[in-house]
């Protein structure tokens, strides 16, 4: 058990250090997370989402505060940009920050969903020649179809109602665009869910793409994170295919922030009992 | 046991309050006090101590993020009054501000140590013809000066080396001014220290008053928190002297502070566990 490896968290006290997020809706995913590995692992951190109607003041009030780092959710990914003193690679790569790290005063956003996606695509052997269909338009498309492009991912679909978003989104990472899904006899190997069907509290029940497709494809990627098995993915799993999970690329984006605040990397098992204390809130 | 009263504090998430500290030189006094009745009582709130060089930054990041209360420490508690939104009696009583209130976005300033001071002057029997000499100058001293003549007490000598501060002191409350103190034939019935003589870490062996003065005394108040029983405390309790001591303006002023942050009023027990706790630290 960690607790004989590790000394005991210590109490909350002048050089504890703040953790925190910021979003117009905050979840208790984060706070859950990163309080269990600093418990599992005895480091004088606390973590803490909110909120504010205010992003230049709560930026400023991280720096003044020396507060150590912080997620960055909608609706600030952007408009935080010009609030920071330089962006990392994977915030470059999007133009987008949902992390920011407190070197002394001096503010540095990444984009962990950018690099948790990466690194996840590359893990499940996607490369250049895998064609895909990714339904969405948002802020995370975005992240996804950035990180199949720097994966080298050649060609692919982006299918979107919104007839703005959607051709920018395809002609920003060189992609194709269409409004509805092809026919079933071109469904590539990889479909990919942005949207929020089959999310809980929405659409759950929904499918982003028909049976047909998910059977004539060979790797599923949700990005819906809640549930942990959306429709899609039970569906995939029940075809035999490979997956991407939602709650596989929220543990590891999270991950990847708490490394970045800490510099401390934690074990497989440490994570997966931070990932199960995240899901349950 | 408060276990069985109460529910246990709920983890650190989304609705989580936060309470902190703002001074240069924080210590762990005030997160010891506050996060001990948080568990005692399972509030969801958590307290942390903070430094910061950019005192406007600061507090504009306490009204961006919704941060409920905040202790103000030296030397901030005359710069912060400008960034408020209005000053309650206790403050302005003494133009001095320890205590921020944050009302969703408004700040009232109060200042606990006045009012704690208050309180345990009249706990005392204090009162109007209780002549006293008080040493010190300093902000504290400001804070004990102003509770006196507001408790209507109408003589006493203000006793500082410094030829600015102590006279300046001396005439805004009506009192008189000395460079040293009297002889002892002079001795009023409450003598109060409000320098750093006998604190620890410093001069801890030495006594802000001559023994023989304390003997001729009734009542001895040392402000010095740090040891609990400093040398001036224990010559009176030795001399069968009353006292009041720096440790019951300290937890006094933190109790009221968390009475103004969380609505709710801790019984004997939970503050004695919570003093105790702090104390430690």
């Amino acid at each position: 058990m960690s607790a004989l490896r590790h000394p005991a968290r210590p109490p909350i006290g002048r050089d504890t250090r703040l953790c925190m997020s910021l979003s117009a809706r905050p979840s208790n995913f984060g706070s859950r997370f990163h309080n269990s590995l600093y418990d599992q692992l005895g480091l004088d951190y606390v973590y803490k989402s909110f909120s504010t109607k205010d992003l230049p003041g709560a930026i400023g009030g991280i720096r003044a505060l020396g507060i150590r780092g912080c997620a960055i959710s909608m609706p600030f990914k952007e408009a935080v940009i010009p609030l920071l003193d330089g962006l990392e690679g994977s915030a470059r790569a999007i133009d987008s920050v949902n992390t920011i790290v407190n070197d002394d005063g001096r503010l540095t956003g990444y984009n962990t969903d950018y690099s948790a996606v990466r690194a996840l695509l590359a893990q499940a052997g996607i490369g250049r020649d895998t064609r895909f269909i990714l339904r969405g338009s948002g802020g995370m498309a975005k992240a996804v179809a950035a990180a199949l492009r720097d994966e080298g991912v050649e060609r692919g679909l982006i299918v979107a109602r919104n007839a703005d978003a959607g051709p920018a989104l395809a002609a920003t990472y060189g992609y194709d665009w269409a409004a509805d899904l092809p026919d079933i006899a071109d469904t590539p190997p990889l479909l990919i869910n942005v949207t929020p069907i089959g999310m809980a509290g929405g659409d759950e029940d929904a499918l982003p793409f028909p049976e047909a497709m998910v059977a004539a494809a060979d790797i599923a990627f949700d990005v819906v994170a809640f549930p942990v098995e959306t429709r899609f993915l039970a569906l995939a799993q029940g075809l035999g295919k490979r997956r991407i999970t939602g709650a596989e690329v929220a543990v590891l984006q999270a991950l990847e922030q708490f490394v970045l605040y800490t510099g401390v990397t934690p074990d497989a098992g440490q994570v997966r009992i931070a990932a199960e204390a995240a899901r349950a809130a």
